[in-house]
C-alpha cells in the first residue's frame, strides 16, 4: 500500500509517509535536494518562491512544537502559507471524526498536509483518504514511522561520512517504542550501510529484532566498538514508570553515553540525538556539548530536508529549478 | 442601528454585521464578488494582493478553531498579515475590559477586526465603539447572528439552484439556539425565497417562529416534503442534558436526516450543514457522504465569500479591479 | 557586562537587553529611527522589506499575548517571517533546558530572538549563550528591565513635551515589583530629566530608593505637583493577598489617579499606563478615557519603537536606508 500512495504514476515522490518502500534513488534525490537547500539557510534572505500561494495546514493530533515549528520555518522559506491546528483542543472536542476535519481543510484548498498523530498508521490512512492532487508529509505516527526524521539523520550521516558503504552504525536505547529508531533503520538500510547495530536492554527491543537488518547488543562497550556512527535515542521518563528499566542512574550507568563508552567508537564517530536531550539520562553532557556530537547540525539539516521534502512533492522539478538559479 | 454602523454615508458595506438591515442588492453584490473570488481558490498560486500590508486580527472570544482557519486563509489569500488572538486565555484574564483590548488593538493600527463572542450584539457593540476608518466582520456572536455563514449558505444555493425564485428551503434543528439559523433565514427572506420552513420539537423552536416568516414543521416527511434545499443545524449535545430532547437514538429516530427521509423531497434536492456533523445524531453519514450532499462544497464557498465579505469592506472597488483582470 | 553584549566593536547597537549601559545618543538614535517607522503604521500599506527573508522567534517562557502581539506585528510590518512559540507548554514539559531550547532554535537558522522570562537577568544569560550573529531583544525578564516599554515611554513623552530638560516625571504605584518603573527610571536618568519621583506606599518602595536618582513621595498630591507627566503603574492584584495592601478600595482612595488628584499637576500634563489597566484600582475611568491620557497612544508607539529597535540591532543602517526613501 505504501509504496502505490508514496508515487505518482510516472514514479515521482507523491505523498512522504514511511521510509519502507523508497528507492534508494528517492531517498538520494531527497539528500541532493536538501544539499541545494543548506545554502537557502545561510543566505541574507532566507526565502525561495518555490510554493508561494500553496497552503500548508500543520495538523498535530500529537502535540510537538518542536517538530512543527521545523515544518513552519521550512514551508515560511518555501513562501507557503502556513496554519498550525493542534486539532486535539478544537474540533475533535466537538465530536468530529479525523477524516471529516481533513475532508474540511482539503475542501479550503489546502495543497499539503503535515500530520502527526499519536495512532501508527494515521497517516497512511489520512493519505488514502485524500484527493490525488493534495499532499501530505507524515511527521510521525504512532510507533509506526518519523520518516523526516530518518531522513535528516541520514543527510547528517552523508555530510559527515560522505558515502554510506563501509559504515558502522549503531543506534541506543528504547528502540522497542522508537518511530525514530524504525525509520532510521529502514533508511540506513535502503542507503546500503552494512552494519546497523541497536544496542539496549532486552526489554526495550523489539522481540525478533534481527529480522529489521541489524545486530542486537545488550552492552554498550560492545555495541560502540568501533563505530562510525552513534544514534542516540530519547528515553521517555514514564518507561520508568512501566518497570521497562530499573531507575535512571542505573539506566544512565550502563546505557548512558560517556566519554569512557564513546572512547571505544572509532576516532572520528560523530554522535547523534533527535532531542530534546535527557542529560544525564541517555547522555553526558560532556559528550551532548563535546567535539563529535553534531546534535545541533541535525537541527539545522531538519530544515533543509523538510524544505527539500515539500519542494519535491510539490513541484517535482525543484533540482532543476534550482540548478538554474544557481 | 445596524443599518447605520453596516453601510457609510454613501450606501457602501462597511461593516459586516448581520443580514438583517442589509439591502437585497448588497447581497448580491457580495455573492457576485465571491463569484469571481471562487477561481482564486483554484490557481495555482493561490493570492491576491487586495489586502497587502492590512493587518487583520482575529479576535475569537469564543473559540472555534474552524471559523478561525476559514478567516486567516481568506485573508492570507488576500496578502494580509493576520494575527490569532484568543482573549479568553490572556488579557481578559488580567481584568482588562473587552472595549479596552479593542482600543489597544486599534492603536496598532489593526484594518480590520473578525470577531467572535459568546454574547449576542457584540459584534455590534465592537463596531459602535471602534473609531470609522477601522472594519469590523462579525463571526458569530451568541444566538444572535453569523452573517458570514448565512452568506456561504446563500451563495451555495444559487450555485445549484441557479436562482432564488420559487424555491422551497427546509431548516431542520436546534432552531432556537442557532444564529445560523436566524441569520439564515434573514437572508432567504431578503433574496425572496418564497418558502422557508423549520423542522423541529417544539422546545427546539422559538416563540412565535411564524414572525420570522417562515412554517414551522414538527414531523420531517412534512417539512421535507418537495423542497429543494435541507439545512441540517448541528445540535449540541448538552441539549439533552437541558431535557429539551428526550435522547440522541430518539432524536436521530425522529429527526435524524436519512436517505429514507430525503426521499420525500425533490428528486435534485441538495443537503447541506455548517459542520461540525454529529454523524449519528442529526445526520446519517449515508446521507452526509451521498451524492445530494454539499457539505464540501459549503466549505470551499465559505473561504471565497469570506474573501469577498473582507475585500468589499476594505476596498470598495473590488468587482471593478477583479473584473478588469479577468 | 551588559554594555559589552549591547554594542558591537564598532559600538553598534547588538542586543537590546537593557537601559542601563545604553549611551544618550544610543537611546536617541532610537528614538529619532521610531520616528521615521510612525509614518509606516499610517500607510496604506503598513510594510517594508527591512527583515523581509529574516526568520524572528518571539520566546515567550512568561505568557504576555499583550506585549508578544506588539512585537509580531512590528516584525511582520518589516516583512520577516514570525515563529511565536510558548515554551511553558512545551519543550520545557519534556525537561529540556533554556539553552537547549535556544540552542536547537538557532540551529534553524533564526537571526532574531525576542524573549520574555520570568527569571531577572535571563535576557543577558540567553544574549551572551548565542553565537554573535545572532540578536536577540529583551521583551520583559523578571522584575529586572523592560526596556522596549521603556523606550516607547520616552519616546511618549518626547513626541508630547518636545525635550526632556526641565520636566518633571512622576512614576505611581507598586515600583518595587516593576521592571517598567526600574527601565522607565533609567531611561529618563540618561535621558537628562532633571526630576523623576516616584509615589507608592513604603511596602511598595524598594529600600534606598533613592540611589536609582528619584524623590520618592507617599502622598499623591505631594507627589503630583506640578508634574509635567504621570506615569501609573499596573497593580498586580495579588499584592493584595501579599498584605503589602490593605484593599483594593483603600489603594484607589489614597493612590489611585483621579481628576481631583491630577488637578495638582500641570495643567498640560499627560498620563501614562503600559496598560493593561485596572479601571477603578489605580485609575479612575474618567482620566483613562480624558483628554490628558495619552494611553492609547503609547501603544500606537510602542510598534514603531519596537520596529525601530529590530531594524536598528539587524541592520545598523536603517537611518540611512529609510531617510533615502523618503
Amino acid at each position: 500500500m505504501t509504496e502505490d500512495l508514496q508515487f505518482d504514476k510516472d514514479g515521482r515522490l507523491h505523498h512522504f509517509l514511511s521510509i519502507e518502500g523508497l528507492k534508494r534513488e528517492t531517498i538520494v534525490e531527497i539528500l541532493d535536494t536538501a544539499e541545494s537547500f543548506i545554502s537557502v539557510g545561510e543566505r541574507e534572505i532566507k526565502k525561495v518562491p518555490l510554493l508561494r500561494g500553496k497552503t500548508v495546514v500543520n495538523l498535530f493530533f500529537e502535540s510537538s512544537t518542536r517538530t512543527r515549528t521545523t515544518f513552519e520555518i521550512a514551508a515560511k522559506r518555501l513562501s507557503a502559507d502556513v496554519i498550525n491546528l493542534n486539532p486535539s483542543v478544537s474540533s475533535t472536542k466537538k465530536g468530529e471524526t479525523v477524516l471529516d476535519t481533513i475532508d474540511n481543510l482539503e475542501a479550503m484548498h489546502t495543497d499539503l498536509f503535515v500530520v502527526r498523530h499519536i495512532n501508527s498508521g494515521a497517516a497512511h490512512l489520512i493519505a488514502n483518504h485524500l484527493p490525488r492532487h493534495v499532499r501530505l508529509i507524515n511527521a510521525g505516527d504512532g510507533r509506526h514511522s518519523h520518516p523526516t526524521q530518518a531522513m535528516l539523520d541520514a543527510f547528517t550521516i552523508r555530510r559527515y561520512k560522505k558515502d554510506f558503504a563501509g559504515l558502522k552504525v549503531a543506534i541506543v536505547g528504547d528502540i522497542l517504542h522508537s518511530r525514530v529508531a524504525r525509520s532510521l533503520i529502514h533508511a540506513l538500510n535502503i542507503l546500503g550501510v552494512p552494519e546497523v547495530r541497536v544496542v539496549a536492554p532486552k526489554t526495550l527491543l523489539p522481540t525478533a529484532v534481527e529480522q529489521l537488518g541489524v545486530h542486537p547488543f545488550h552492552n554498550m562497550y560492545e555495541g560502540l566498538e568501533d563505530v562510525d556512527v552513534v544514534v542516540m535515542l530519547r528515553l521517555q521518563r514514564e518507561r520508568m514508570e512501566g518497570a521497562l528499566i530499573p531507575s535512571e542512574q542505573e539506566y544512565f550507568r550502563v546505557y548512558g553515553l560517556t566519554e569512557e563508552k564513546l572512547s571505544v567508537a572509532k576516532d572520528d564517530a560523530i554522535v547523534m540525538h533527535p532531542g530534546p536531550m535527557n542529560r544525564g539520562l541517555e547522555i553526558d553532557s560532556a559528550v551532548a556539548d563535546g567535539p563529535r556530537a553534531v546534535i545541533l547540525p541535525q537541527v539545522t539539516n531538519g530544515i533543509a530536508v523538510r524544505m527539500a521534502i515539500m519542494a519535491l512533492i510539490m513541484g517535482g522539478n525543484v533540482q532543476r529549478e534550482r540548478k538554474g538559479k544557481e
